[in-house]
């Protein structure tokens, strides 16, 4: 099936942390060594992907000094020079070390809150240096258990503070990065604020650069909510802010699981394809997701390889159901009423109203039309069980 | 307990289809006669409510003649007077019908679209005459359970357009409305568009006249997505987009049960009278909710009564609360936190950014810092049973 | 595609209520005439279903006189025989009426609990008079939204006696019924007792006759609960308790959406028709779900056709996937390992627990050999979209 | 509030790694040292509490040698005898150790199996040296992410057939344990078998000496399913099955939050307490929850303290609740409705069937009587708020 082969125009990314996931989880020790960021490297450029993202500590230790800094950033650079992978986006760990328990941007500390923004600013330079075009903010700590303790509209200012700052921070160097902001609803605080892409929309559109700043919506962040996630990004790309995508999968309602794309949701992912490719998002397509902990080094390698087989196979069948005359018969049926309104076209004007206030409409009639969507999905199911 | 009785200024307010409800469920027949519009009026005035709203449909059926019309509004109008109840929002039924069943700003068919907004700009008017100043918009067919056959991005426009044309039919007329647009994440369509309060906000701010239009976040709605409705409404009100609210329980996760208000999410609703308490909201506190099928009429009084009982049982403990020395005093510990960093304001500037990047932080003592939030929140706890 | 048309031996049914729903919901009317009981049995066998089950009033209403139902009884006879179709199953409503709003066999008003045996003795009547085998028991509202007031342990009594009685009429009459019991977690009720297949079964081993009781799992119902379909059944199935299935589809964790067969969780619904396929299950295969409300009389034929139509597909999946050779060797590999300690069967003894008490684990060389899951799951997806 | 004091008599104890949590999660480090087993024994019995329980790793670690059990027993039993505490309760870790990953006695690998079945017989010896009577199964891994490689029906097997060894084993030693089973639906498994405590008993009943095992159920892995954990319980003992139970506190339908017992499900965790109460359950109240991350060490004890004390706030609540006269008598109402069918006596008889089937019931009228729950709940809320 050689046709599911990824090559680097696919622009397939990976995480450090994924690949580099040693199987631990609140109930379990590790069970395998991850793959270090130089293996990570090599390894993923040999089964074709575009490039790899990193957390400033995936990378270099939160207690690594300048020296040891240096060491590792250089020979992770050789690596990329060797394999000709790119670093097309970093982010920063806001919630791995304790000082960020209770948050970061939102921290009722100022200590804190400072901290994380210098922590933020360097990893910024860090990924500018290796050519990172955006910078992803996933606030994992802010959030709460105690609402007593932690007032929701403070922590609106604060987050809304400290974003701005990084905006600024960005024109001043001319690093040129999109943001993009990663929502997810709960995990591992019992609540997180901002929890779900629509949430962080609203809150870009009260920044100071809005322009500057969107969303990475991620699968398994939104099915956490049980949302229906192709909604989510069709709303996000409709409003010009998907600068950044995290795919993997999860089944709804539930942990995070960080499951190998397409293998939970198959339909959502299928529809989340068709709206990438339909709407030619030309972003990275990154994967964030790990290995189920029953694996070794080789499961690792499957686990990123049936990553991108699943999208590309997804991808075919986008084309097949593109170019089903029976499918797309009925979308054009169900799309071709036509409305005998001729001053009506939708937009407000006097004629346009009054247009609209004569119409005369057989509600009935049209109430007792059927919509033929049960075939169609039938026909969609068939598409992607192949037996079309 | 005289302290609980509501009073006008409460502003509390029902919508005419929760006292009205009949108790049918989809799995059985209604078991009484709800109130009628005008004997709703009637029996919320005694209880203490400030107000009554409702869909065009519960005044006005949608065969109703103008004659009709005329006559129903009449009498509503005069038990209104009668009372003095207000009627402080109106909304419009673009659901129940079978023309909608596809949607209704969404629907493929520009038929079904352009009844929508008719039906609408009626129920305005409707509105408008019985002096509403708020007009909710819930889209509670604007969704798909065959995504195959809904393009979400164009479905994003077409609502767009539609409220686009609403906000401009309200300037035109000049209603002075305020629109607050009501999220749902599912039921009765599989998966609705817009699906949390945050959603409507990332809508909002690409509208034409984003200044007139807020949300109507409802508790039960955001608890179905299992989200922190005091957070959601904190987003809201902080980005100052809390137009209405309205108020029920809920399990999460499941459907739409439209419970008594506080009955079921107890620290949450406390959270969230605090917030429009102490923020002093001006808005109404609308109950969405309805008597359990087990009730006869007197059940649904004793509803009614209860919604407002426990706002006002909750606002006493807000006050408590915000009274409670130890409380306050562990709040005044959590967020008494110094930073010494002179130059750093958290604005940016070369001066702030100079000391940012200077700050040295002690990260391995601050994260070894506990911060009381188990002890605060057994206080809270104990507040709300009454024991402190 | 000839080989996925139905045929009898597919063992292919469906309720009454779920071709004659006419699509009203919560928030809307009724959209189209659902099949009649005539007409839905000549409808079904023309597509190659083996039989139809109801509820007592879906055939007869409530109201019905003796000569009304007999005349109603022997026209559907009459269609039975005219198609071949078979009544395999018969259950009762004890949840539309108003009287059962508080429960039927669990209510505290002994009124209500003697009524519902009545009623549900006659049903057991008029499906033994039509050839029914299977008797399903749903209790729809026997649980509780305010359990202050109904006592959960009473509650398990009295369903508890209600359950051996019907037994005991079962046995007086020689019915030779099988009763299925089908468990819910919600909806109608805020929470419905013995929620799960698991509950069910742990309910039936308590009962006067538990051989003459098993369950009846539906798709929807345990993923309302957020609970792997596939492993509910295999658990019943594995203790003999498999006495009739419903298929049907559902989002996770949400309200009950009766989606057609396979139109959700595909991958789920592989191992359900894996499990139901490998361990020759022989009950009736029904389809306990109705079309899309957006549908009309032909929108519910294609959605009659798809349930089966995917069933069949999926069938054949499980063909492949038992006779692909690299998928069943990963297996192989997965189920090959020895264990070295001959005197050791997983059976007590004296000479077995010697025998265990002496092993010696080379624990980190288990813990740390890879289990192939990935690349198996990926195989399986692949199998699933027929790209292998 | 000195009667809000835990005493030995209230039977309360805690896991030690309950309080010994470091404060690591999946996505955070430690944040601080928890409590080692002799530093809990000595707080807790400080505290109030009866008791401390724990899985054998816990106290010894896998990996210590016989002599460094002996003196870590040693001193763990001096700290007990200092303070009286006792050991009512152990279990086994067959999760932590990578061995696991795929389950221990569902395993695919007989090596493992057996492993499992060794290191639960060495904590049986351990736990029946310090006097447990209790001894509880937790399956944390028996589960599965990918059901392609895991036969769940044969899993069911391999189950059973280690709890009948276990059976045999208590037998032979005359440990007269009874082993209490704990469900849970997911994490660390995508799902696990047997996933609620129905589910338990569904398989208890198909055990070799099913009267020597019964549950543990848990607040927070029920309410994961999003289940009533009142109804479950009561199932439970109904059933004569409640051996043991574990109390804490989680929002619905997601990750395990193990949050402080009566922090959220405020109503649900109070029906509870009104259980245990009522029908006079003698076994221990184990607190299975951990402080948050947010806390220091006396973050913790204000942590256990809190548990403990909201459970004998809602202890007075409920003796409350069973005093108040207007609950009493809107109970006694609704328990008081009359049967005139004078040989009907729920159980089947020639006589009683006749007169069943002769019964006249006024469905209509018995339909339209309201039940005052809406008014009953508002009561028990205002009990649970302390304003009655």
């Amino acid at each position: 099936m050689s046709k599911f082969i990824p090559v680097k125009e696919d622009r397939f990314t990976f995480g450090l942390w994924t690949v580099g996931n040693p199987g631990r989880d609140p109930f379990g020790l590790p069970v395998r060594d991850g793959f270090s960021p130089v293996e990570a490297v090599h390894m993923l450029a040999e089964l074709g992907a575009y490039g790899v993202n990193f957390h400033d500590n995936d990378l270099v230790p939160i207690d690594a000094t300048p020296v040891e800094k240096q060491r590792i950033v250089s020979g992770f650079r050789c690596a990329l020079e060797q394999t000709g992978l790119k670093v097309p986006m970093v982010t920063v760990s806001l919630f791995t070390d304790p000082i960020f328990k209770d948050g970061a941007f939102t921290s009722n500390d100022p200590r804190v809150r400072a901290y994380a923004l210098q922590k933020t600013i360097e990893s910024m330079d860090l990924g500018a240096e290796l050519g990172a075009e955006v910078f992803v903010l996933w606030g994992g700590r802010e959030g709460s258990e105690v609402d007593a303790g932690k007032n929701a509209v403070e922590a609106m200012k604060r987050y809304r503070e400290a974003l701005n700052y990084l905006c600024e921070y960005n024109l001043s160097q001319k690093y040129g990065y999109k943001f993009a902001l990663e929502a997810k609803p709960n995990e591992p605080r019992a609540d997180i604020y901002l929890p779900t892409t629509g949430a962080m929309l609203g809150m870009i559109a009260t920044l100071d650069y809005p322009d500057m700043v969107g969303v990475n919506p991620e699968v398994a962040h939104e099915r956490m909510a049980g949302l229906n996630f192709y909604h989510a990004v069709a709303q996000a790309l409709e409003a010009g802010k998907l600068f950044h995508i995290d795919l993997n999968d999860q089944k709804m309602s539930r942990f995070d699981q960080d499951l190998r794309f397409g293998s939970d949701g198959i339909k959502e992912a299928f529809f989340l394809v068709k709206l990438l490719e339909d709407y030619q998002y030309t972003g990275m397509k990154h994967f964030d997701a790990h290995a189920l902990r029953t694996e070794d080094r080789q499961g690792v390698i499957e686990f990123a390889k049936g990553c991108m087989r699943t999208y590309l196979i997804l991808k075919e069948k986008v084309a097949q159901f593109n170019a089903d005359q029976e499918i797309q018969a009925l979308i054009a049926e169900m799309n071709g009423k036509k409305l005998e309104l001729p001053d009506f076209d939708f937009k407000f004007s006097p004629e346009s109203l009054k247009a609209l206030q004569s119409y005369q409409v057989d509600r009935t009639a049209i109430g007792a039309e059927g919509i033929p969507y049960e075939r169609l999905d039938q026909l969609t199911c068939e598409i992607l069980f192949g037996v079309r």
